[in-house]
């Protein structure tokens, strides 16, 4: 299933960008960033479960924010892109 | 049906600052923010071709994007929310 992940992270102290960079990191290990604070995982609910864990264990509830929105497997109907940085398909293969 | 939008804008030039605050509300006539460039707008057809076509008059498609998510009518069971702001309800009342 494709989920995307969407964050916000308070990023005024250095430990603020430090979490910005972890989480950023941690993302990058289950699926591709395609905007500035924004990744699609494919995962499966395991793998799922694990990266949550993950990331709710570096940020910091009181000033971060994380969203995950479940796009299933028809995911590819759901997503359009416009602009800069060209169109990726997370199953692998990068759309030049 | 609830549409989810993310953008990255290059605001290094003040034309660029310029482009992510009419994006940004343009978005908002449409939609809820979120997170600091995503927000998730309940709109029929018609009211998503009109955001789309505002929104993409606007960007700058050589160094912007914009993406696109179709949520659906069942987005509910979809979205997790995570730390600092308050989930809230796109169909209207504020969940504190």
């Amino acid at each position: 299933m494709l989920v995307l992940i969407t964050y916000d992270v308070q990023t005024t102290s250095p430990d603020g960008a430090k979490r910005l960079r972890s989480i950023s990191k941690i993302c990058q290990n289950y699926g591709q960033r395609v905007q500035n604070s924004v990744f699609e995982c494919l995962v499966d609910p395991l793998q799922f479960k694990q990266m949550k864990t993950q990331l709710e264990a570096v940020m910091n509830p009181q000033t971060d924010s994380l969203r995950y929105y479940m796009l299933g497997a028809n995911w590819k109907r759901k997503v359009e892109h416009v602009g800069a940085k060209q169109s990726y398909d997370p199953e692998g293969l990068l759309l030049l």
